[in-house]
């Protein structure tokens, strides 16, 4: 395979603490990077740089590792487009309006699906988003809950079975029975395009009981944990994400003192902690609803991974930059923490050391900004900033 | 010259109300729209299209009237992203930055101005945006002014002379002095290059005798007015505006009854105002300050643009489909209303009649987004939505 040398880096972000200035970020500048087999070969000054079979001239701009965006529901039918309109003009979120987009996830072809699915990775590849995690979870049917996991994996490796999404409406008065069908055939079926399990553990959703049921039962056949928690209110979520040792606990938007320390009490060896704080704060931007508190938990020393929460319902971006401006300006993150929790955060949030970073043996997934610098994804917010991506080392 | 037809339209927004649904939007469905000569020459049903030249398809997306920015400062040099992320840490907004970016933009050669200008206003273009007001006000001296204008007057026809952007530092302890030269050869070198003359009239930059005194001059040799008023606290800026006949009066973040009535006061037989609130939400976002009440405006009858206010010191973003999110997000605006600010709404803040309305005789300048629907602008927040540009007909 060629060789391919990004050149004229004004600014690098590597992620790798030290190695440069911005602390964890790593920066370097005046840098180059080689490419070679889908991989970073090399990184270091751009006077140094090795000959290459192929030349990108960044021409001074900054390069940063592409977004890994951790939490994604991309397989649906439908838009709720008037139920958001309805909402702006004042009606509240209570996630009630799932059950229409399941309505229609059922009632679309595979090949319909499969469009969607393919039309949002590709908007979101082209916005910088490298690596994206995707979950079911509007089938809610065992065959539905399949299908929707077969096609996100055409995608990505990072599926999510998130049968326990809600309780759907057949069952709407069995919930215990609807817990065994998501526990037997419906995780039999799903478990060979899966990598992760997932439960909305909220009240109208899923309780702790049931969640604990569902989320053991995915890690006996071997998915690993994460879970939606903390969205709507304060709940048994987040503690039950650190009891069972999940990757990530998802949304954080109500916490008290207790959920904190239990994230706290995770970190390792690295400075970081195994159970990563994800938020999504496009879904508190397209539900009118107050922010996380970013900045508490960075200050008990929980990692942080900011996404997209792409769905239909609550938050319908794709953009990870966007999360960032909203990180900064709402969230009261830092420019820097913002783009390292888009990146290294996310990669941490789906346990790779393969992405988010960019040193020698990483996947060379990385971003070529129409700016100087990471800080314009924040100063400069709305604007397509993304101007070329390479994924796997491939230019998009 | 050849004729092209936009074809398959799912919804087309035409801002000619009372033509079809949604009310000031005037929505109509499976239409189509004949471009000749660079104007709108029919619209009508997609069954009834004429024969054309040209077809695109727009394959049953919504087709828009390109936005109307009527509030942009895009000549300077440099940046001031790290005074972004300080004031991100808690610094406040005073303004007191604009005389950073006039130490860059005098040091800056025409060859790096153009270039800024230039770079600008095609990434606005490929975010829609089709008309576009630009200002001198990082000049401040004679030559400097007039040069910011000749600049501007190259990408744009909505050029606006500010040289009373803020008194500069040489003139901090004379700034009666200031006005004089503002009024004198100041205006007389801008003059050839400019259409509107404008004033910050703000606490820390002109009061209103200044204001009043600097807007005669410039009225007096045939340029219209526009203020930038109440943007950092309450103030005489909106009721000067009203007084002289200014066609805009923009940022309103802080009014008072009086404010409002008097904006209300000047409504003309179409229901709109002859003096249009522009709102420039971008603002408030990147200076983490409260919004404007959009809704007061508009319960009182007041016509209400949206612009981006693009600027490297309080909102450097290019994108009105960021700005129509945060009007729905934060300002409670409905997506009709947002996106009828950020089109009519900006065209009325520039007195022009053949922008921002798809009508045969408008300029044909129009978006064709990637989306079913106009409220898939506020719907999908920071994706760039805007697939294909029309400008004067052409495809950009």
């Amino acid at each position: 395979m060629s060789s391919l040398l990004v050149d004229n880096i004004g600014e690098l972000v590597t992620n790798v603490a030290g190695s440069g200035e911005g602390g964890p970020l790593g920066i370097r500048r005046r840098a180059a990077l080689l490419v070679e087999e889908g991989e970073v070969a090399w990184v270091g000054p751009a006077a140094d740089a090795p000959a290459a079979d192929g030349r990108i001239d960044a021409a001074g701009a900054a390069v940063l590792p592409g977004f890994v965006d951790s939490h994604a529901h991309l397989v649906f039918a439908g838009d709720r487009a008037a139920e958001f309109a309805a909402r702006m003009a004042g009606e509240p979120y209570t996630g009630g309006g799932i059950r229409t987009t399941v309505g229609a996830t059922r009632a679309a072809s595979d090949g319909e699906l499969r469009a969607t699915v393919r039309r949002l990775r590709a908007e979101a590849l082209r916005q910088g988003t490298t690596t994206i995690e995707i979950k079911s979870g509007y089938g809610l049917t065992v065959a539905d809950e399949a299908r929707s996991l077969r096609i996100a994996a055409e995608v990505t490796g990072e599926t999510t079975f998130l049968g326990a999404h809600v309780v759907p409406a057949e069952y709407a008065d069995r919930p215990d029975e609807y817990v065994g069908l998501v526990c037997g055939p419906m995780l039999a079926a799903a478990r060979p395009y899966a990598r992760w399990i997932d439960v909305f553990c909220e009240r109208g959703a899923f309780d702790a009981d049931h969640a604990r049921a569902i989320l053991t039962c995915g890690q006996a056949v071997g998915l690993d944990v994460r879970v939606h928690a903390n969205q709507l209110g304060p709940g048994p979520g987040v503690r039950l994400g650190v009891e069972l040792g999940a990757a990530s606990v998802d949304h954080c938007t109500h916490l008290t003192d207790a959920d904190v320390d239990a994230l706290a009490s995770t970190a390792s060896d690295d400075g970081q902690t195994a159970t990563v704080a994800t938020l999504l704060p496009g879904a508190e931007f397209s539900t009118r609803s107050p922010y996380p508190d970013a900045r508490r938990l960075l200050d008990a020393g929980v990692t942080v991974a900011l996404a997209t929460d792409c769905n239909p319902g609550s938050s319908y971006t794709s953009s990870m930059p966007f999360c960032i401006a909203l990180a900064v300006r709402e969230m009261r993150m830092t420019p820097a923490e913002a783009v390292w929790a888009a990146t290294a955060g996310g990669a941490r949030a789906l346990r790779r050391d393969d992405v988010g970073v960019l040193r020698p043996g990483a996947r060379a997934d990385l971003i070529i900004l129409d700016a100087p610098s990471h800080l314009h994804l924040a100063y400069r917010p709305g604007v397509p900033l993304v101007r070329q991506v390479l994924h796997n080392g491939v230019p998009r």
